[in-house]
């Protein structure tokens, strides 16, 4: 039994229920599944700023969701906001994010890949991200659409058009040999690209949520979770009861 | 004039009046010093949770003070918290935070320097600074006290005793030429241990400190500050005023 | 179903059966697995010419299993032999090895990693894989136990006596995280090790094994599987039929 | 007071008067600065065999002026000449150049830029630069003007021009969220460059001065200075004097 | 007396006599060559996997040849395939590889290089090798012909010029100073090119086989060559002949 | 033919027989060699500032010897200062240096190198230049003797005992699989070391004057010498006239 928490880190539940179900028909048997989104906040996260502003909210509901006895969460936008907060404050779950996910799995199915994004905002920080993760030397190229994160679900067509110029673009052009679809409200165009493509195009709900479950499995059968010495080890109750940082119990960061 | 707030951004006030007085003896002429913690929140930012706790506040902030007519911030944390987030928000101030500011001025003053850390605990986010910052080959070692922060000023002697012991081993066995003292709270060590050792050390305040009141100069000299295209683009004030995520308006994240 | 080959990539059937069964114990329900070794050929893999000479008959093998409906195969070295000429020869079969497989975990688990390795020869081969794989920035450290591949399953109490001493060092001299062994030979200790240290340690069989699964879950929900262009193109059949290269027809390569 | 000197590394005074004005229209208070020639030598420095020849002259005059109790020199071209020579042989003074400075200017203003040079010619000198001094994951790109030095001023609109039209393909295509400008003999464009474009657009005049006053500002306040030990460590006296290699005491190197 | 083998390592013999014929034209006075393919295999190396079967006969006839008193082989594909194996196996003969020596010549007559390859397939080996050796910051671009290595020779007129177009674009946009021909079936087209483009042109036969000639010379004079430690550490005669791994004894794997 | 300059690049003759013997004794048949210092200058090369004051000199020296119709110069000092400049300077000539040809043979001959230099003040410029030269990855260590270059053949015993002792560690403790020996004026040395330590041990006059030999070969086989576009291109004969640069015709400075 695999429990996972996957994160729609935004003020709004527009996309819980359509990624519930995308979910729930590409889980394993033995996995459950809970899409949750936060409780007030931006309604997307193109901005550095919307980030900050949802931490402390994301990281309170990792740290319920593994006092509720579940095993892996996932945080669901390809920036990784607050990826490594999240493994210093849990104990035993296990956490990924789109674009940690992504990119293991796109080197592990090709020499370069591309990335697809919607604006040349989104550039910088998930480029940082490449590098930080090591996957420079097989980054062929970031490619922008020129929308905004909000328009992909709305004009499905015109997402799927210019998805598909960018993405010849950069096997042609660039060299890449797979496509990473760089948002995670890009769910749900793969499928049809990857066929019209002929390579691998991953999507980055599917990613971490798959990424996620594999780690639980190698929790759950060789006690292999995050390193809790350095990086990762975890702030002291008794500090964080004394000034109140766990929990929301002050309601003093969540409220 | 150049207007400065220096930031604690912790959720007690114990050193602002201290590093106040240590700014405001060793600032420019024309610049004026506010040196500011939080409402609340950790005492120490030792965990990367502790950071992202204080994340909204602060940001906030820092808009804050632009909006009174402050030219800087300085983010004083040796992780560099939100530097990113904070140069998005902001319109014309300029933001510095204690690692780029002294990798700056070590890289200009020596050609390898040594980090002097509290624990290895804090080694790993520093590292991916400093190689994100782009000074990784300059790096000659991290050193730990095994000390926490809030140890430093407790125990004078014995901290001063640690950082000599470690920064002349960074200088005769890892060819350091410079040392830097790796956390705001190692302020006022730097000057006598400068004259035993006979090289550059560097203090986590007044660094970012000083390059503040420099990038200050360039602002409002040459109209040189942060870009505003790309990975800096400010968020649409319209977008953040329908969400409520601006000002701190509804209480929602900085109550 | 999940059909799965891991090949012990040596002339001998020794530890066929005990890697079979500690895969059938650690396996996914829906998972079968194989394990199997060459027809001849070295008892070890240290010395890079004796991977060469693996390499036709191991090729031929994947192929012949992908032919049978296999969906993976585990090449069981860590120096990964022949797993670019792999990917490219098979059409949907999904192909990992130890390395890169304990490599992408280990990166998730923690932020640097040291890997144990027998002998001091195993290093220069290991350390290009874990630079071209991109994680030299996660590398904390080698560490050579001075014993040979086939010593460590001989001499038990010694060769866990002997990692634990350099997983020590390694954790508290070169602030890794989380400990690879470095062999697949090495099967077995992971577990008691992992108690005593307190922090993750990859076994060089399982990773891969579980890795593979992984990407046949990708492959059967997703069709996300090697990309087959550029890098892992596949060669004509034709040219391989007229020059007598498939299938080892003529036994010209695999006699 | 900060007494500064800016060199002109060519053997003509042609842009000594107007960049001395231009750095007492732009300069503190408290600095005076001083903007000198060689007494002979090329007039551009584009070639490396040019570099080369300012060499004992330059060095000789650094040494000559921080005897006369100068506090920083400013080695005026974005090659950086000598500028490791300089620091080994100062015992006081700071030195900068501009590349140095601007590059980190630029770094703390956007994530990348891009570098404007009059030549391909320039390019793989400054590109080597840029890596040494760790900014290589920041450049967007170079761009040549097909312009030699000396055109510079002498057609101005056509250089205006052409660095505007080069600047926007570089923010446009490259992703440059600012821009350098990659000689000094470009002095003056960037204030109506910069407002044109709406990025900070870097003045390789302007940037090294500053920088070079910022530095002077840390040495005085704090005796942060280059280091002086590995490889600033500065030559004996008594060696320079038995081989007669100070103060061009026999005429011989600077006659 | 220098005696090198250089090896053809495919299965048929058409291009031998010309390659001898070249090289030794080329030759120096002292030395001696021979140029041998193998008893059979693919035709030509563009699939990863022909070059995994042509391994151990290849690696045999290299330690044959030591034995027949040769000093120095080179491996004739662009590939490099087994340069580190055939290193290991020998004692005291000389081993090199096209790519290995033309990026070597290359970065000592330019800053940057270009590399003319077939076809986009022979690019992402070809790249992992480039940053294996050290190359990376010097490569200005690869560029494809879109010929497969069989028709080089075949369509002459048709190759050079597109060899030519490619080269100019390299030169012209990519910056690159010199030329590299990344096939060893692009023998003979060099010094034609070379004229036109006014830049040197690297032919992949002559540079690894005038490097063999340079290592010979260090060898027979001082004693220098491959290093047998680690890396390149033997593996020991007994074990070899236990397990039927040398010479081809047994008709294992060379029959 | 091969006419070959080596330049002593200091001002004094001490070295110039014995190298000039060493090189003659060790050359190949149809080479002739001359071994010159300059007219004045430093005795030796191991402060940045004396490497300055013999740029002049020694780039005419490079230009004159060219004229006389030599093949090829070897700038004889490990730093390999002005080497870029020459190699602008000369039309046909080659030119080369110590640290260039050292490491370019180290890194054929084996995975990693360590470098033994006189003192710790060596070591910054120096490993500048090894990752200048793409060797980054390569390089196991530098390992200082705390000894001036003037030193190495005042006390041969004590040279030789100390060479031994760090050559050892590196081997032992590094990984080294090949000594660089850091300083020309550490020549002579190596043939015993080689043998006592078992590994190629690279003598820093031997390996640029045999590298020289081998480009003078590429040249005259293949007109393989320097790219003379971008990076290499030479000064306009006409400029160097006017302003009197070329041949030290007015005294200027090389007097």
């Amino acid at each position: 039994m695999s429990k996972i928490l996957f994160i729609n880190p935004v003020g709004h539940t527009d996309f819980d229920a359509p990624i519930e179900r995308y979910l729930n028909h590409h889980k394993m048997e033995k996995t459950t599944v809970e899409v949750k989104s936060l409780s007030r906040g931006p309604h997307h996260l193109e901005y550095h700023y919307y980030e900050a502003l949802i931490g402390p909210e994301m990281l309170q509901m990792i740290k319920a969701y593994e006092e509720k006895g579940y095993d892996a969460a996932v945080i669901g936008c390809f920036y990784d906001p607050f990826l490594h907060e999240a493994r210093e404050i849990v104990e035993k779950m296990v956490v990924t994010a789109p674009a940690e996910a992504a990119l293991h799995i796109a080197a592990t199915l090709g020499n370069k890949f591309s990335i697809i994004v919607g604006r040349k905002k989104h550039i910088p920080v998930m480029e940082e991200n490449v590098i930080k993760y090591g996957f420079k030397d097989k980054l062929a190229s970031f490619k922008d659409l020129e929308m905004g994160v909000l328009d992909f679900q709305q004009e499905v067509k015109e997402t799927e058009k210019r998805i598909m110029a960018k993405a010849r673009a950069a096997l042609d052009e660039d060299l890449a040999e797979v496509i990473l679809l760089g948002c995670t409200i890009q769910f749900g165009f793969f499928a049809e690209l990857q066929q019209k493509l002929g390579v691998p195009v991953i999507d980055a709900v599917l990613a971490p949520f798959k990424y996620a479950e594999f780690l639980v499995e190698l929790k759950n059968k060789f006690n292999w979770q995050h390193s809790k010495i350095y990086g990762y080890e975890k702030p002291p109750a008794d500090e964080m009861e004394k000034w109140g940082l766990a929990k929301g119990e002050q309601g003093l960061f969540i409220r």
